[in-house]
């Protein structure tokens, strides 16, 4: 791999070196070695006055690319510096998507000069995306489309191709459509290669194309690319005209941001759209503290069945020893169950008609993991806490133990696995069915379970 | 959307129906106008006996690619099926790397007549890329590669292009290689669409090209594609020969791996690649125990600290009621902290450089935190638990309560990031310091914070 993070130091005091020296020609064919990203990622890391300089060094079409890896607060900072004609030149050398995006996170008064220096069309085309709902795939979609005519030949098509595609995000993947711009079928630039001059562009077109809606989630249509292995996806409007095509690598920051959405839901916080270390201590409190609060509070229940039991366990008090154990373990059986059930939802493997196979397996498992578990316990228990701890416990007090431990792993997997299914069924997001909320169920539950063998077993 | 998932059951019916009637020219025509992955789930739905007809009904190219989203089984029961001819023709159409992931999920018998029928450079290639490990880039890639020479004028290069495309998985973007392979640079479809016929492919090319080698990791490989926005990716040698590329839709794949990986490692599972209905209750609970194992035995530490303070408890029994939620409450915080940190460093946002940073953000989080856990659970305990349950609890042991919260917290949030980081510098995998492991030491912590506070207070 030609390891970029290796380099970097060396390069960040080799690009700060010649701004000192003034070695602007040499800065120029440093940077231009490097891809966008890399660029990008070594903005962040120069002193901030000199960041409009170095942008000013690239070339043009890089500098357009790195603009659009860079950080909101950068890409502000470089907006605010620029003349009406650099803004204009950025502006145009930018795919209609990433100028959605960048539009989306600037400050009222930077998108309205930002929006005044665009040409008309851009501009109009910007005001279009932005109508759709944040999570749509017509937020996601870039409306500037390679559209064929299926009376075209294919020498006309590579005309078209030609004149257009500069400004073009993708040309692997062209749509044909008719006259009022209804999606008629697709044609990829390899067919149009290995075709004859002459040959027709609605003879060579698959008229079987897979599209989405405007209003479709985002997250399906990442879905769909992992599932056609797509590199284009074209948008059709209500009426099945086209409007606009998402590309492959938009979809993967999509399938990257819900997977990471999901993995904070189930550790109990809402998502949160910034990197870790980007995002400030009282956002990163806000975004912990309502489900901490809320599981706090639900964990009274809890509370209250010990204290109802408060004297069975003042006459047994070794019982009271086992409670973190019998509660962990059931939190982890349960977590187990919830989150592959939640990510087989996620990834379209699991859907809600499967809750009788999905229970029935984990009753299954929940029964051989809970024995192994009990067995492996009482061992332990005879083993290690009678003989080496001295705890007073006999076979009696360790078969309570056991036998809560067994009933504790099938209720908590049969629990783990129904409340995500359920939760989609009712329209909620199952990734909040996780380990946090299911262990607090399942605390109360063990506890439940473990008192009522106790007064039966030992007669408290 | 053209939902296919909504007229899935009509279609099967259709097609068994059409079976049923031996109407093999309307199954065709019916299946011809699907793609191929959701001809491949339909199958899976259809009966086991239909499939070789089904199969031989589809013409010859989307066979190929239904071949390869079939389940391992399938694919082995229409092997076993096969004529020679047949064979043959299916891995001939065949991408190389989808040839392989077949060859791998196969058992000997089978890969012997696979290897036996495929023609012998085909073969070859197989072979050369079954040596390399599992998890690397060797293993990802495929052989067949679209390789320019840099003296070729634009129109031999189209040439070339059009002689080889059909073998091609990709003709987006091509390499430009010298007569010992060696990777020169890289030079896209478009920009051979827009430069002149006799313009020469060594200064159209771009000379930096980002490449990765044979023995890389795959999951670093699949984080440079979102990170460069790639569609494909060379592979090299030791020496800087190309071998291979990967392509996007692979390593798309590997992404959604990944993060199931990490999900199930956080939720305390082992790694499992199949999907969760088609795994057995052995597997699954092979994949379950011995983390859930290792999890029940730690917790003989935090009943030992119980147990050790037996006497105190049995004094002021109402303060073991508590115990269930300061536990719960330092494991949520704990998880939430050491979740954020392992998919910031999944996500290459987060190094071990970094630990001061998170560790200083951690503490002002949890303080913050700690205090509003604090002051919400010191207005429950007085107004809910005080005056409505009755409990038998004071303004002191509310403070030793609500102390024991905001120490908790902090030490949870400062525990939950620390060992991701400390776990990625020793050379372990971040995930599994995540919401069981921790949730385990936090027990002991909070509950050596509560005795602490509770004998220095309340004297006992």
């Amino acid at each position: 791999m030609v390891d970029f993070e290796e380099k970097r130091d060396t390069l960040l005091e080799t690009i700060e070196e010649m701004l000192r020296q003034k070695q602007y020609a040499s800065l120029r064919s440093t940077l231009n070695d490097l891809e966008p990203a890399d660029i990008a990622s070594l903005f962040e890391d120069l002193p901030e006055e000199a960041l409009p300089l170095l942008f000013r060094i690239l070339p043009k079409e890089p500098a357009a690319e790195v603009f659009v890896e860079l950080e909101p607060e950068q890409q502000e900072m470089l907006i605010r510096g620029f003349s009406n004609t650099e803004l204009k030149e950025v502006l145009d050398e930018l795919y209609l998507d990433d100028a959605v995006d960048i539009v989306e996170e600037m400050p009222a008064n930077v998108v309205k000069r930002i929006l005044k220096h665009a040409d008309p069309e851009t501009r109009k085309q910007i005001n279009e995306i932005l109508k759709y709902p944040e999570d749509s795939a017509g937020s996601l979609m870039t409306t500037e489309i390679l559209d064929l005519k299926r009376t075209m030949t294919v020498a006309d098509a590579f005309k078209r191709i030609r004149r257009t595609a500069a400004d073009m995000e993708t040309i692997s993947v062209c749509y044909v459509t008719d006259e009022q711009r209804h999606l008629l079928g697709v044609v990829t630039i390899r067919t149009l290669l290995l075709a004859e001059e002459e040959d027709v562009v609605g003879d060579l077109m698959d008229p079987n194309v897979i599209s989405v809606n405007t209003l479709d989630d985002r997250e399906e249509v990442a879905q769909m690319f992992s599932k056609y292995d797509f590199l284009v996806m074209p948008v059709v409007d209500a009426e099945g005209r086209l409007v606009g095509i998402v590309t492959v690598d938009d979809a993967i920051d999509v399938m990257e941001e819900e997977a990471t959405e999901d993995i904070e839901k189930m550790a109990a916080m809402l998502p949160s759209d910034k990197p870790y270390l980007k995002t400030g201590i009282f956002e990163t409190w806000k975004a912990r503290i309502p489900w901490l609060l809320l599981l706090m509070v639900s964990a009274t229940f809890t509370g209250q069945i010990i204290a109802g039991f408060e004297n069975a366990l003042a006459a047994t008090a070794i019982l009271t020893a086992y409670i973190p154990m019998l509660m962990d373990t059931g939190g982890n059986c349960g977590g187990q169950a919830s989150v592959t059930v939640i990510r087989g939802i996620s990834l379209d493997e699991i859907e809600f008609s499967d809750l009788p196979r999905v229970v029935w397996k984990e009753i299954r498992v929940g029964v051989i993991c809970g024995a192994t578990l009990a067995a492996a316990n009482f061992l332990k228990i005879m083993l290690l806490d009678r003989m080496v701890f001295h705890n007073p416990i006999n076979a009696t007090i360790a078969f309570v133990i056991c036998a809560t431990m067994l009933l504790t792993v099938v209720c908590a997997k049969v629990i783990g696995c129904i409340l995500p299914l359920l939760a989609k069924k009712m329209g909620f997001d199952p990734a909040v069915m996780s380990s946090p909320f299911i262990t607090t169920l399942v605390d109360a539950v063990s506890l439940l379970i473990y008192f009522r063998f106790a007064s039966l077993l030992l007669g408290i």
